[in-house]
């Protein structure tokens, strides 16, 4: 009940899934596909995104690495701030606290990312990586955003 | 979406609000009422708590205090903790995240807990603290209690 | 080595341990000595306090409970920030993550706070909690103040 | 003063630097150097590591991503924990927190990692990231590992 009731009206989204995704591949000329991921959907104070991880995002165990998990809550959270402030590239991740919750199979990764609050000059975020079962996420995430 | 689906059944309910708020009166009997706080309601992976602050729990500006608000969201982490394993007073916090979202203005705190998984050692557990609106949080805690 | 290297210049010091302490007493007027803890030493980047608690900070086990922990850290924290910006009482608790170490047992409490970065909007600290051994914490806290 | 102080024997140690690197060179054999980093001293308690970052490290405005230095303190951690309990590749991060400090300027990365608890079933690491003076970090971690 929490996570969807952020009160940010729907005028409130000034970047859609395809702006966020074409924003991001120019904003990191270096990164590869499988290890970005993508938005999938925007609504306001949430969105959706998907991650192919590729296999150097393999851990012992055969299980997607944890900094692959972290980099990807990262990039949902930036996606999000960018969906409701436009594109600023400069703002920059504050803060990042990740539980890793369950062992996290090969295959596509999804991020839920919710708008906690969003303040003038911090953003706050809870984002959940699920794999096969939205209800049973592998990992979830605080993030906060400093908005320049 | 994601809150609510911890696959726990009915069956995993071990202690209802009546016993929870019982044990703990037992189990912190130098604890005040304004200081503690109550189980209000119990249903498998969530459990919803109020607090009723004194004015010791106040700070500069007036607001409930950090800690006020940081003790509030342990409790609930602990209620929710033995509402399914039951009444085990050594489980203990190992680790606590508390990012403040609003001002917290007096009056009434509610907590709404969730548990994010419940493993044989560790419980991993998402908490949001509100007043006036449910939908705006004053807080959001991630707290994990290790298991004995 | 890293966390008495902040290059904070002895001239940043605004209030001492007695200001500090006084200020703390006019701000938490309904706090008692044994809830709030006083500063022991300042210098530029690091605090030192001093917790006495009483018998309501117990939980079962004897151990001393763990929002008595965490409210000791964030006011060392708060004392911390205010000895190097002055007397702002509105500076408050933007985020506090604390790690429970090590079993709290009954006896003085004492905090070594450390500055890892003063910005004009945000401060960032380092909080180690001790009871009889300072190289064996029993818990440790990062704690980040917004400054009005 | 408290980051050297976990009284941790010098017989501890099970995994010296040399042999930290082959096992993670062999634990993740699609990493590539500039992704992963490699551990540069080892002595109870602690480790130092370093990496030099690739292009595909860089965000908007030339600095060292946020992925990048978190996974780098997640391999920092592991290493540390490794170092200690010996060749475990199963231990698993339970959480990680990580404060971003100042700008992460390009050129070589250092992580000091220092040992909180290490308990059975848990171990609890400090790990601070800087660039050119150790004194002021970029960045700031706390992280849980699961021992099998």
């Amino acid at each position: 009940m929490m996570g969807e009731a952020v009160p940010i009206s729907s005028s409130a989204i000034r970047l859609d899934a395809d702006a966020l995704n074409a924003f991001m591949a120019e904003a990191f000329p270096h990164s590869v596909p499988g290890s970005r991921g993508h938005v999938v959907s925007v609504v306001p104070g949430h969105i959706q995104a998907r991650l192919d991880p590729d296999v150097k995002a393999l851990r012992p165990g055969g299980l997607i690495s944890g900094p692959t998990q972290m980099g990807f809550a990262d990039m949902a959270a930036y996606a999000l701030v960018l969906a409701h402030i436009g594109p600023v590239a400069m703002a920059v991740t504050s803060a990042l606290n990740y539980q890793f919750l369950r062992p996290c199979r090969p295959g596509p990764l999804f991020a839920e990312a919710h708008m906690l609050r969003l303040g003038k000059r911090l953003a706050v975020m809870d984002i959940r990586i699920w794999t096969d079962n939205a209800g049973r996420p592998v990992g979830q995430a605080n993030v906060t955003y400093a908005i320049p």
